[in-house]
């Protein structure tokens, strides 16, 4: 929309040049025999690609989190060496459900997970497992990390609720640590379903005579490109018992948290058909609800598995690859323009190919593509719009 | 990011339920034979399937802009009767461009554009045509469109450094005019660069005091996924040669000008290689700026399609191909995450299917990929990270 453009121009200008700020270029002394002149920074001639692409970054982007060290090997532990409790407990389950989910899908695709290790010089890092070009899945990739950062104290109280104490300082900044484990699998048939999750454990520092705060969130949600209305009672189905065995209102409370959060706004389409969805839990006792959360994660496999092997081998033409195709549009739309984790991610210099890795292999947008009506296309499109109740 | 997700929750979640608020859904009465109870709004069941999506957008997405109405042939004019001077003067000029445009692409292509035409009912509208799957364009679109609508205070003070007689009133609004061409093409050959060109013409209504405010803005900007210098150094001169004609200064100025907003700040790269872009033209008088803007419009042909058409032929194996995907799929991300037409447009209710006509009908995202040094490819990247004089 060329027309608008110019409403909002003053502002990102300003960020623009603020973002380039630390990377000022300058031209280099022309090269021989008309070749263009191309500019460099002093500083990327010295280091190396990769630390020049680092450094770019740090430049271009302003940085909230410490800038990653890559390992060759996943260290014993991501947490602080002094961390108990919760924090290494959370890091342990995580770590395990990462293991045998990992285990599970390769099982039935075949391949392994390419496995990327980092950590930062504050405390922290994370692993990336990343299955690309498999025979079942384009791309599936499972992550874990271990953040220690820090938050301004209005997104603090925001996120807790607590503010008679706070403070009215602006650079002030809470100190928090948050763990979680996030995964999205694409398989390669169109008839069988993307599916998402994310865990995560959050607990700030006691900070300004306010004691040590904590929270669980997460959720787990399926994206078919075709409506089976079997698979998605099996799954839905899944995860309402789950929420049932911890609390009556959790399912109805979970599903509806995860119709509304998953919104491609300007298309007035849910990304998929849902799931659950949580943040802010903490109004049970940290061990009851990290029973909750380690049971969501130990349903992933056995909630969407069997769909996938239920499709694998489905017939499927030109028509309907497509079809796929345009809906993992949709699902880059949603990623890249609404969903916080990414949106956040990429503005504060987290590590991008983690923070990616949630894109599909392959994406397609079509001028004005609208299914006929009566289809099978249609009638994703239509539970895309309605949400259903599955279960 | 699953760590940093919460930081953000609370105000989106805030927007989400406010985006929904329209929306209101409640379950149908449940249907037959076990199937998912679906739910939908009473009002979308009584209107068609389009007019439904409307309705869902309109509650989905803040609208700064009223709804387009589709018409099934382009008006005469899309300018208010009433209007003369630069706005007719300019409407004329960029159908014109269209449909020069338009006709040489078909020359070389062999396919034609499909046209869709909307107006709106407060005054204004669009022309959209694109040509979707072509002999050498798998997607090519140039939009023209006018739009009367109103900006806040601050905006407009943004705008035009008119501030004085500002109003502090919240809810005052500033109405304004704006007419535009743009256009991206991306090729399917992976040695044919995309290109992307946009040009307005901006008024205020006379508002508070302050008389009318007008200004021009615009640029074309080109993509490839190989580089060749000899390509750039012909788009870059002719834009140079068109500058050089109007300001001595215009060339350094609007060839820096796009280097830095055509930024993916989180790659610390490029979006491509390059133009010209500049915004809040006003400094010399409105025709003189004016035949600027066109004779920019009239290079998009001369200075695009000789490049595409001395490299429509070139071999190139499936590598190559998949890194033209790659490079789309970086295109996508500029324009979902940073485009300010984009985001904009996507938040105040534009044409959804005019507005992301831009993006690749394919693009793909491949975990950690890295051209090896001393290739083509790296080549490219290395020229996205440090731009290049090329003239």
């Amino acid at each position: 929309m060329m027309q608008t453009e110019r409403l909002v121009r003053r502002s990102t200008c300003a960020r623009t040049k603020v973002g380039r700020k630390g990377a000022a270029v300058r031209a280099s002394a022309a090269r021989g025999g008309g070749r263009p002149h191309q500019q460099q920074s002093s500083s990327s001639r010295a280091v190396s690609r990769k630390e020049s692409g680092a450094a770019r970054r740090m430049a271009a982007a302003p940085r909230a989190i410490a800038k990653e060290v890559m390992l060759s090997k996943a260290p014993e532990r991501l947490c602080r060496e002094g961390d108990t409790g919760m924090r290494e407990k959370f890091e342990k389950t995580i770590r395990k459900a990462q293991d045998e989910i990992c285990a599970a899908i390769t099982a039935v695709d075949g391949k392994s997970f390419h496995e990327d290790t980092w950590t930062r010089p504050g405390g922290g890092g994370g692993i990336s497992r990343v299955l690309s070009d498999g025979k079942v899945w384009e791309k599936a990739g499972v992550n874990v990390s271990v953040v220690y950062g820090s938050m301004p104290p209005e997104a603090y109280r925001a996120a807790t609720g607590v503010d008679k104490k706070g403070s009215t300082d602006p650079n002030d900044r809470v100190p928090f640590f948050a763990a979680g484990i996030s995964s999205v699998m694409h398989p390669r048939n169109p008839h069988a379903p993307t599916m998402h999750f994310n865990y995560r454990y959050f607990e700030t520092d006691a900070w300004n005579g306010v004691p040590s705060q904590w929270w669980f969130g997460g959720g787990t949600d399926i994206t078919p490109s075709y409506v089976d209305e079997e698979d998605m009672k099996h799954f839905h189905g899944m995860y309402k018992g789950v929420c049932d065995k911890h609390d009556p209102e959790y399912y109805a409370k979970f599903k509806k948290w995860c119709d509304e959060y998953f919104v491609i706004k300007h298309r007035g389409e849910t990304r998929g058909l849902g799931g659950i969805f949580f943040d802010d839990l903490n109004d049970k006792d940290p061990d009851t609800i990290f029973e909750f959360s380690k049971e969501c994660m130990n349903t992933v496999v056995p909630s969407y598995v069997p769909i996938v092997e239920r499709h694998v081998n489905d017939d499927f033409n030109e028509e309907q690859k497509e079809w796929q195709q345009i809906r993992r549009g949709r699902y880059v739309e949603f990623n890249l323009v609404y969903d916080r984790g990414t949106t956040f991610g990429l503005k504060t210099g987290g590590r991008i190919e983690s923070i990616l890795m949630s894109l599909p292999m392959t994406a397609r947008w079509e001028y004005d593509h609208e299914p006929e009506e009566g289809t099978e296309e249609a009638k994703l499109l239509q539970y895309t719009r309605n949400a259903a109740t599955w279960v």
